[in-house]
């Protein structure tokens, strides 16, 4: 039985890598605690800890982008996961790029290098 | 000029996915502090810092498997990092294996899903 170490943060969590299912990429970073590993695994939707707000967080709860769990890999200390998944919406973003990293770094300035999905104004009202 | 924001985990770091240039293989995860981003700036090669042994790290130090830095991406809240490596040695997991995510998790285990490129009793003397 696999056991995942929930114990090196402070507040339960361990970060879990999002990689979208078809293209292989990485489309964000969040956290998970144990109460939103075991959600994910009853529901089968990526569920993380919010640590700004402090509480559970079905990714896609407020915009509909669900993230539909394909697959789930772990590292070899068991203290990082990755979410494999289909994401609902074609885009992962609060700000409306299909990846959170949506810039590169070059020298001191930030770099955007793809365009936005859909307008954030649209989507949370 | 972009700033990477270094105050939300207590230690001041952040996670830094590490992903392979070629590949687009997500490789490992582990934490930057400030000290750890300005030399992975100056060097071009990873650098983190340790939580376990609360130092810097060079990646490769010990085992010669250096990270070349070819494109770093930040999320759209500067607190996450991807680092496009190219991986020396052709493993980045100090267990032998290609990705530290050599692990699929299924229902309650995880199974190993590749083999080892190297033996840790050869390279870690």
């Amino acid at each position: 039985m696999g056991k995942i170490n929930f114990t090196k943060n402070a507040d339960g969590t361990v970060p879990a890598i999002v990689q979208e299912y078809l293209t292989g990429r990485i489309l964000m970073l969040a956290y998970v605690n144990e109460e939103a590993w075991v959600k994910t695994l009853e529901s089968g939707k990526a569920h993380y800890w919010s640590r700004s707000r402090k509480k559970l967080w079905l990714k896609g709860e407020s915009s509909g982008n669900v993230q539909r769990i394909k697959e789930i890999m772990v590292d070899c200390d068991e203290d990082t996961l990755i979410y494999v998944v289909e994401q609902d919406g074609g885009a992962a973003c609060h700000k409306g790029y299909h990846s959170c990293f949506y810039r590169h770094v070059v020298d001191d300035a930030f770099v955007v290098v793809e365009d936005r999905v859909f307008d954030p104004k649209d989507v949370y009202k």
